[in-house]
This record gives structure tokens, sequence and C-alpha cells, in this order.
């Protein structure tokens, strides 16, 4: 069995580009004691992955030239020496970008309940990183309290949308987006349910922040920093909390960003900005889980998920996170025959 | 009776020169019930007065162009008709920039004890704002903890000096400070104990300030802000916490500072950065003071005093704070005559 895979070819300047990762084909790899081998039904799209291919220092090590990029994902059990896992079990955890992956004593997986009734394309979404990291982001590092003004940037990402939706089932006293067009701010009301959202192409935003939070911004839950980030800062209010969640205006940049000026309003408004990784709170994924589950099963939490099908066009999907061409979780299709329910 | 008052002519750009106040005479208060009159002392001199002659928002309204230069002082009260003040008592409180104040219901002043030994101008340094922003910033703000790595700009300032001082009394891992210049950096581990001090006008501060914590900065304790603050940045520990305390390099921008840069090392490390204002600790300053005293007459808090005599050079006064050219708290001598023990 052949195993198809995306590996680095050479560290990119700015956006992927076709110069950027080459698919090898190596062997499939054989399932050895304690282990057992999965056929990878979806991989998982992350802005977090773009900064995992430059030679800087990160909360992961650097991608290898020549390794295979490496990502999230989910399968199938198709062969088991294993204990934990039985042939046709649903799993997901960090497959990287290729088609076979070995669940080993290093590298588990997680054997998705078969009864929720819920998909692996859901799951990945919801339950998956993204969805943990709203949640925590939202609730544990941002402090959340009833009748908070939030705000919200990349409103219509996958990480994004979740935060608003808890925020106005937790009782926020308003959830403002900030998005990229027309559409996508249309989308993050409509479909989303927040009670507005500012598109952060057109001019004045900082204007349109106050505008919109007239008593200030008491939680921003930042996903792309740079000068939105700036412009939510000169509207916070007093004791306000920034979530550093990421920062992708930054990750392709050519250039030294021009960075954050308004960082004295932190001072002014006794206000902190407090950057996480959602893996600290590993322990406490079950508990969030079970609350996200419920409230996609009882309609509360709309989701959608932008499925790109063929493993040799991950590293365009990749791009569509920063160009604002993804509508919701972007996954792509490995093998279509891996049964995602 | 004149009171000689130095006003706000016009707003600077840049440091502060001679158009930006003007001095006035004008009667001297009288004293109404419930009132006392002081003869101001000594006035404060710090870089959060820069901040008020903005048009800006801030933690407080702006000096309006014609008021009195809002600042600390002290004095000693000459008649009274408040049963809080008895002739002769010492005082510290708002006094502004110039040489009689009333106390009053609005503007009340803190009677300082006679009994201490403290002579005014250590009290108005080390038990006062810049004393109790040290205390304050680097216990409650920073969470000081044991063992913390512990980094400081201004670390010669009236400020810093006794951040550092604390942080080594309570059992700091290391001590760094940041100042300009050899003779300042000198001051900072000879007279003050840091265990190091870094000069920011030499280049690769980046890299030097990872030499001297090859294990990440714990704590940082922000006096300046701009290139100071990204160069730390560069180098946090997990869980870092960077108390933003002032951003001196940033008040007399003539220009939207640069920004700062390194904002993702928080995510990458999972830390924090939160501003405050000392006002928000004032039920708690008996406490500070009573440490900070104590750490005075034990001799375990060294401090000086940068003495300026005349209520007209203020504003010189001012900008020494900013071109380095101060030693320790900045007080202006507006009457020798005033008893200041």
């Amino acid at each position: 069995m052949e195993n198809r895979q995306v590996v680095l070819a050479q560290r990119p300047v700015g956006m992927v580009d076709h110069t950027t990762t080459t698919i090898v084909t190596t062997p499939a790899p054989t399932c050895g004691p304690n282990e057992a081998l999965i056929k990878v039904g979806l991989v998982s799209i992350d802005p977090t992955i773009r900064t995992w291919m430059n030679d800087a220092p990160g909360y992961l090590p650097p991608i290898g030239l020549g390794d295979v990029i490496r990502s999230g994902g989910g399968g199938v059990v198709v062969e088991s020496k294993s204990e934990r896992y039985q042939v046709g079990d649903v799993v997901i955890g960090v497959t990287n970008w290729q088609e076979w992956v070995l669940a080993t004593e290093e590298n588990r997986f997680n054997v998705v309940p078969s009864g929720t009734g819920l998909d692996l394309a859901t799951v990945m979404n919801v339950l998956g990183t993204t969805g943990l990291t709203a949640y925590f982001g939202l609730l544990d590092v941002g402090a959340f309290k009833e009748g908070d003004v939030v705000v919200v940037s990349g409103a219509g990402g996958a990480t994004g949308s979740v935060v608003g939706q808890i925020a106005k089932s937790r009782g926020a006293g308003k959830v403002v987006g900030i998005a990229g067009g027309p559409e996508k701010c249309a989308e993050v009301v409509e479909r989303y349910g927040f009670d507005e959202c500012l598109d952060y192409r057109e001019p004045r935003l900082t204007q349109r922040i106050r505008t919109s939070c007239p008593t200030g911004v008491d939680l921003y839950f930042d996903n792309v920093g740079g000068e939105i980030l700036d412009a939510v800062l000169a509207n916070i209010a007093m004791h306000a909390r920034i979530v550093m969640c990421g920062a992708i205006s930054q990750y392709n940049a050519m250039e030294r960003p021009p960075g954050v000026a308004n960082t004295s309003m932190l001072i002014m408004r006794r206000g902190q900005m407090k950057g996480f990784i959602v893996f600290d709170f590993a322990k406490r994924y079950g508990d969030a889980q079970l609350e996200l589950g419920a409230m996609v099963l009882n309609g509360t939490l709309a989701h959608q998920e932008h499925l790109v099908h063929g493993l040799e066009h991950a590293p365009e999907a990749l791009n569509l996170l920063f160009t604002g061409g993804n509508h919701g979780k972007t996954l792509v299709v490995v093998d279509d025959s891996v049964r995602l329910t």
C-alpha cells in the first residue's frame, strides 16, 4: 500500500505556493505491537500550520524540511494491535497531511463515540481544536461574565463563530463580530447570531467599534492581531480582557509588521492581554465537548464545514484561511470512501 | 499673600519647552470651613504629568489650558478650620505646581506621622506614589513569586529601583535592570543591588537579555514601553507576567510610535500583559507603607531624591525624567523654608 504525503519542500516567504510543498509517495506504515493503522479521511486546515512552516521558535518545533506537514485529522482504524482501538473505530488525533498514519504510544488518537450522531467533520470542527479553543479562550482565559460586551475578530471562522455563539448563549450584553467583506459579515449575523458584524475592510474601524460598543469592549477575542487589535485596544472598557488566540494578519507577513501601538490603553483602563494554547486545557476537553456537543444537538450552535477534496489541494486550502475564501471550518477530504459518521 | 502657579499655556509637541507653561501669580486661597491652608514645600515630578498635558483620553482628564499643572506634593498646614489637620502638620496629597493649596472635602491630604524619622522627601519617594506603584505593581499585578527571574526597565528611576529591591528582598531568582548609560547601570547594581543592569543604548538588547536570563523572563515590570518591551517579549518564559506601569519612551513621541511587534510571544508562552494605576490600590496603601517604611529604616531599601530648587524649574525637571538626567525620585523644592521632617 502506498502513502501519499504532503511534505515541506522549502520554507515559504509570504503565502504558501507551489514551491512550498511537494507530494511524495512512500510505503504505508506497518502496524507493530500496541499500534493501529489508520486510514485518514479528513485533515484539518488551521492557520497555526502556517506558523510551523517558519524556522522560528513557537509552541511546537518548526516542521523540518522534508517532513510531512503537521496537522490534526481523523480517520478509521483498519488494523489494530492495540487494546485501545478496534477495527472500524473513527478516531481523531495528529494525522499530518497524508493518507495513512499509525496510532502509537507516542501518537495517541481519541476514539469518537459512535452513538452521538455527529459526523466526523462536525466533530473535528466543533469538538476539535477550533471549538475547544473558542470554549476555553472565552470562558477561562477571557473569564467571560454575563453582561460582557464581547468583540470577536475572525468572526466568520471556525473558532470565532463558536466564541460568539457561546457568549450569546451565556448572556453576553452584546456580541460584535469583525470579519472581511459584506458577505462574511452577513453570515456572522444571520447564521451565527452575532448582534452586529463590522467589516474590517471598510475605513474607520476604530470609530465604528466605538459606535457599536459605546460603553467599551469588556472582552476581545483576538484571532487576527495587527491593526484590528489596535482598533479594539482604543475602545476597551475598564478591566477589559483581551484573549490572544492567534494573529492571522501576521502569519504571512513578508516584512516586520507595524506592531501594536495602543498598548498604553491597558494602563489607562487596567486591561490585560493574555495568550494561550488550547493544549494546556487538554485535561478538561471532555467537559467542553459535552457542552459543545449538546449545543450542536439542540440546535443552539450553528456550524459549517468547508470541504476541499484531494490531499494535493491542502496547501491551497491553507491559503483560503488568509484570503477569507473559506466558510466555516476548512477540512481536506483525503479519502471520500472513509466513513465519516 | 501671593500664590505663584505654573499653568499650562499650550499643549506640547514632543518635549516640554518654554512655550508649554507660564508662571502666573494669583492671590493665595483663603481657608473656609472644614478646610486647611497648606504651604507647599515639595512638588512631585512624574512622567505621567507629561501625559496629562495632551488633549487625549487617559485615566484622569487632561490638564486644561490655563490650569495649574496637576501633581502630587507635600507641605505644612499653616491654618486649619478642619478637624482633620493641625497647624504644623506635614501633609501630602495633590498640591499641583504652586506655592499654596487648600485641603478641602474634595481634595483631602494625608498627614505624615511625625514619629517615623522619615523626612518629607523620603516619604514622597518611597511611601508616595512611586514607591506604592512599585509595591502593588510587582506583588499584586505581577503576582511575584519567589524564584522569579525579574526584569525592570527604568531601573534607576524612583519606581524601578524600588521594584528591584522588593523583588530581591522577597527571594527573586534574579533581578536584571535596564537603564540608559553606564553610569545609571552602575548605580542600579551598586546602589540598588540588582544582579545586573543592561544599557539599552548599547546594541543587541534582545540578545543580551537572553544571555542574562537564559531560562526566560518570568516577570517584567515595564516603565518604558516601545522597543525595550519588544526586546523583553522576545525573551519571556512560560506563563510570564508583564506589568504595564508606564511607557515613558512614548510620552514625548512626535509621530505615531512603531508599536509592539512581539505580542505573539504572549500566545507562544501563555504570557500576559496587565496594566494598572496605583490609585486602584488606595485602600491598601497603609499596609504597603508600613512595609516600605520598615525597609527604609532597617537599611534594606536604598533610595535617593533628586531635588531641583525653584518652582519655575519644574518644567525642566520634568524633562529630566525623559533624558535620564535625574538620579532617583525627582522633586522640586518650592519653598526651602518649609520644614521637611
